[in-house]
């Protein structure tokens, strides 16, 4: 058990930026938020799922929708509440705490801004490792946890709540929702035990996301070559440095989706890579063929700086390094590759672990 | 009070077509139902509102989406129950008994079926006096009853739940997850006691749909025309006699859309009527002059039965009968009109009483 401060608060957003791969949202409105609320509510409590009792209720916050939008519509924090306590009505039991869904970077800090303000405590976990582009890809649905009750949230104070035969059911009838709600709405979903919780989360992310932000943030104030010491915090491998030549960028169906084209830089240089994305960064050609792909990270960074860049950023000219981190091994199984491998994204390829294609 | 026995629910579902104008949907296959559902747990009780108490609540059950897609893909009868125990369940209170919320034809005996099932009685009333294609038109918004709670469910077992700020939004997500759930979904709304609807709803129309029904299924063993009894008993004005030589029809947004063109027979040969509808006939002109638009009721009537044909039946050669009835007085507000009046639905013409140009 710790206690989140505000500094603590920024570097969990600079490094759940990294681990949400390009999505998440980005994390810059949620953090000064997450920050506004500590400052006026005080830190929040941070435990390990090992510290909570087996049927502890949990329930993490989150926004869903596409990040070109958040970046424009701001939610106004009274809707992330409002989904979270119309969920809490409707189970007629009160969570112990909530946690991240998603290491995302406005994701990893949305239950920070719910906690706070409901003074509650945060769990040092999420539902991936990463953050994935729909709601029925984390670990919770590998072990048969449900996404609902689920409720989604407005600004205007509109609550929608469902009940779904299955986790896909709820990302259907979900991602219409957001749609109508201006492709962004605040969520609570996937109520679930702490003794559920130790089987089916990704332990220690929050942890994780912060050391990686204390890097970057250090790296700033020394000689040492940031892109460098991110790669070393994340445990991740250097796949590209180049630089953006074409963007290709649509906001449909409640997603950003998109292809980036780098033209190679340094020992890159007369190498292509070409990103794809919906949201989250999903796979990565170096030359046509395929270097890493989902269920594994693909984070992309500013190569003077080593901050994370995401999707809906991507811009002609930035200069930057891609960088591949091996997914837990949660995802690593048949079950988890079904769900969030690449075939399920439509790119016809075997996922190979990073570690075995750049070790 | 009276018991509503299979020959009852068979005149309902074939006068409340006339109402029904056009839409509420096909009533054969939740004429069927409803009639089964008679036949095993015993006739339906009617009661009228004077008959209630006020705090009595009443929870009307009704399908949405688009007629055309309802002709095919069959509701199970389990979604109907489902969305409606839902409601009742959030709610923490069980119905009185449940209603129609329009007049139209699946929407006419859905309720009869809810009540068998569940063994509850149905109140002689509605929310329109009509059919109309979007949630928020009823008469319950005029007298400021929210469509929230609401829920939709569908055949597979997932259940919606919503609650809004205002009627306009329950329609926008409905509307959406209804097309998510196959552009056809059960639902239960607008809960409401026996009080509230006293003053907001219209009252008698499901015996007024029966007698109409009555006038139609009489006629076929009488000399009488059809056409003319069924104008007499809904108190509607001959608009004109015609044969249907063009449907533009389309299936988008949940809704069937579209336009017909006929060309006028007998006392009308050498003109030419066209039908706006959305889901519902909603405007009809002749010779390119609007001659009745909603809320007055637009009924197309087969010239040799006097069977009415609702939207998604309309083809090329049917001999019709197109018959103005007035709508109720509730509609002929300035608030009714900017609810439902030919404007919203962008016809550049103002409201004029159908008695009034015809009488």
């Amino acid at each position: 058990m710790r206690l989140l401060h505000e500094e603590n608060v920024r570097d969990i957003a600079l490094g759940a930026a990294v681990l949400g791969t390009g999505g998440g949202g980005d994390p810059y409105i949620g953090m000064l938020m997450a920050c506004a609320a500590v400052r006026q509510y005080g830190p929040v409590t941070l435990y390990t799922l090992d510290e909570l009792a087996d049927d502890d209720l949990i329930i993490p916050s989150a926004g869903m929708g596409a990040p070109t939008v958040a970046v424009e519509k701001l939610p106004n924090g009274d809707d992330y509440v409002s989904a979270f306590q119309a969920l809490e009505r409707y189970l007629g039991r009160s969570a112990r705490a909530t946690m991240s869904i998603e290491a995302g970077g406005l994701n990893s800090v949305v239950p920070i801004y719910v906690a706070a303000r409901l003074r509650l405590p945060m769990v040092d976990c999420d539902g991936m490792g990463r953050a994935f582009p729909e709601i029925q890809m984390v670990t919770h649905t590998l072990y048969g946890i449900s996404a609902t009750p689920f409720t989604l949230a407005d600004v205007h104070g509109n609550v929608v709540l469902m009940e779904t035969i299955n986790n896909r059911w709820t990302e259907t009838f979900a991602r219409t929702i957001a749609v109508d709600m201006g492709a962004e709405a605040a969520t609570a979903m996937y109520p679930a035990t702490a003794g559920q919780l130790k089987e089916a989360a990704i332990s220690g992310t929050i942890t994780l996301a912060e050391t990686i932000g204390q890097t970057i943030r250090q790296a700033r104030s020394t000689e040492e070559n940031p892109v460098d010491t991110v790669r070393n915090a994340a445990g991740g491998f250097l796949i590209f440095n180049g630089k953006i030549t074409d963007v290709q960028r649509r906001t449909t169906g409640g997603f950003a989706r998109g292809d980036a084209r780098l033209e190679g830089i340094d020992d890159y240089r007369g190498q292509t890579l070409t990103l794809h994305f919906q949201n989250e960064h999903l796979a990565a050609r170096v030359d046509g063929v395929y270097k890493v792909t989902t269920p594994d990270l693909i984070a992309v960074l500013d190569i003077d700086t080593g901050e994370p860049i995401t999707t809906e950023a991507l811009r002609y000219g930035c200069r930057v390094a891609v960088i591949g981190i091996p997914c837990s091994g949660k995802w690593r199984t048949d079950e988890g590759l079904a769900l969030a491998g690449p075939r399920y994204f439509g790119y016809d390829v075997d996922y190979t672990p990073v570690e075995e294609v750049y070790e």
